[in-house]
């Protein structure tokens, strides 16, 4: 196995589910890390167990993950792992739809995705190297009835994935859209006592991002999809 | 063959090519017609010739796109029949985009379909019928380099699409994506004489809309894609 | 409307469901019918209703595949459209199946596919033109369980449509794949009472495949979906 | 990490490159080795060198495949891992193809992909646990011109993979299916002094065989595809 080469990673829409199996997994690799959410508040705990450094963030507005990405330059150092975990919804039939909120759900799940993956660029594509890794969903690759903004949002965030993939891996930087298709367990999302194993544990998703980091440049993976072994798909 | 059942149609980012061809052909059914763009002036000639009414708007303003709704209701009748042919792209190297034309090009090329299916889909569903056709590009299936904010747009539009038919299709509402693969045909577009039809004849592309819109709710298509014989994909 | 362009058509795996009405809407566009299958006995009524010539075949079977056509040539003349319609399957756990049967439902489905596509491919190429429609399902592009051996025999077929649309396009011939997404209507499966259309018609699925042979070079399907409007999916 | 579950892996069509790879780190993980090809002269090095056990086998005969598996439970034990990597191709016009050459190819690179997954589901299901790990190439996603008889194969390959995975994930059996979507390094096939890494080098790809066979149960992938960072995609 090659050596863990990422320094300084920087988790943006970090919570409690895959971002804190990530944060935890990178520390142990003496990774430093950042985690950017919209309300740190949430995070002291992790971050006072993964000796991370908390950064406020809308990461749906240019300006203030431009500042994001100064700050993190300036307290972590610059980022050469960068990972989005971002998204947002709005749930219902189309007709009755918030239209601020489908564009909410397209800002945070996608546009969000764009103006961060921008940021890593920057400062990945004159150093050589890097990674940038994407968090989709089954919403990535099906569009489901009644969930429409989701669609489109996980729809657009692959499709970043793969023209983001197709410019930037002959630059040295490693572009990865993670497709989660299932349910992740939580305290609100655990598996029922018959069917172990039936939600995914964040923690082994987590390995398989790891895994993807460990990657050799010759055989690189653009897209990985994990699902639990009972899911239907 | 079954007759064209539509009687009102709308189409929204009409321009002078797969817009144009539209509204002829749907003008030779006798269809009334709704044109609408940013930028009415442009479609003066067309609109003459078809019979058309025309209505500015920004398609990417949830207000506009209301009240644009409640105006052809009034001066053409409500639309059964929704055409959504709008997109914007913005090119380039990510790390050189402009955060605010990767924005407005999500929001014209995706989110304004959504606020025009939105619309169509309220007077749609209680009505039991219509159709809705989302007008996609190689860039719906494929994000290519340097065109991050295109393959968004156009990833998102599909998504929606997928979730629209899935939400609408047991509701009576034919929605289906078009993938238009390749150059369209155009004054500034044409093919090198050694290679005719090497570039998409917007009339064909039109051919293929009728057909889909013909087609019975027994085997009605989501996805057609359309190419020149002599395309590279 | 592009005029309809074949004059010999060729339909291989001739059957009571799509086969015949396609039969019948060919039929009526003057065109010269070849029905093939292995049992022709059941295809009297139809061959005399649609004044077609009919043709035993083992599909699977490259030398009768290779007479089969020789015969139509100097029975019918040579076709210049090829239609594949022949499929088997073999339905269980993969533990059960009869490697015999899963041998079989291969080489129906997809080797005769080839065998088909080649013939029509020696004749339509030296003529530069031609059409040549695959028939897949469901299961071409999603392997369900219990129905492996279809699963490999579907996606096979649309490989080789793939493979032959990028040889053949350039020059001259139109290769469709059409996923038929659901159940077709037949004596033994009609719709519910309370499910209107909820199986394909297969006069509404010929009529796509009359649509996919009027395409314009310049606007050509690869792959069309049909499935009935209320299908989950 | 987990650590690694499987004792007694069996790799079927194994050769030079990605196999000999699997069979060294396989063989460092204390796993015992089978190794079985049509002709294992070609083998002997590389058994010497993994304390491997050889089997000549055609692994498109449903007979020789069975026999296979029974002397392998004997001489190594009832395999947890089964790899299947044979594959046969034949190039040229879809005109100019040998029949026989086409339905070895499929047979070898698809067929006998069934008979190998269904003699280890026969094993695995009883027991409740192991992986079968299927080998695709950028055919499997993508049929190319002049390349029919290879898409055929690896689609149906795909079809099976899928048919698997849904069939036999929650009887405990790990399915996945590995696009290796470029080059493969190899004595022949070197790279370029100026284009380093630009062909897969077998020991990553192997890497991420063992990534994929170390993921935890609630977070599986079915297909991963790995590629080199400057190919074209």
């Amino acid at each position: 196995m090659t050596d863990f080469s990422y320094r300084n990673a920087l988790i943006v829409g970090a919570g409690t589910g895959i971002s804190a199996s990530l944060a935890r997994r990178l520390a142990a690799l003496d990774v430093k890390i950042g985690l950017a959410a919209r309300n740190v508040g949430k995070l002291d705990a992790l971050a006072a167990e993964t000796r991370a450094t908390t950064f406020a963030v809308d990461a749906s507005e240019a300006s203030a993950v431009a500042e994001l990405f100064d700050e993190v330059d300036k307290r972590l150092g610059e980022p050469d792992l960068v990972i989005y975990n971002a998204s947002a919804r709005a749930h219902g039939p189309i007709a009755n739809l918030d239209p601020a909120a489908v564009q909410k759900a397209i800002a945070i799940t996608a546009f969000g995705g764009f103006l961060v993956t921008q940021q890593a660029a920057k400062r990945m594509v004159p150093r050589g190297r890097g990674a940038i890794l994407l968090t989709g969903a089954t919403a990535s690759v099906k569009g489901f009835a009644l969930s429409s903004a989701f669609a489109m949002g996980k729809f657009a965030l692959r499709g970043l994935a793969q023209s983001a993939a197709r410019e930037l891996g002959s630059k040295g930087i490693h572009v990865a859209h993670l497709v989660i298709d299932g349910g992740v367990r939580s305290a609100r999302h655990s598996d029922p006592a018959d069917r172990p194993d039936s939600t995914l544990d964040p923690d082994a998703i987590a390995e398989t991002y790891i895994d993807v980091l460990r990657q050799h440049r010759s055989a690189w993976s653009l897209e990985v999809e994990v699902r639990p072994w009972v899911e239907d798909f």
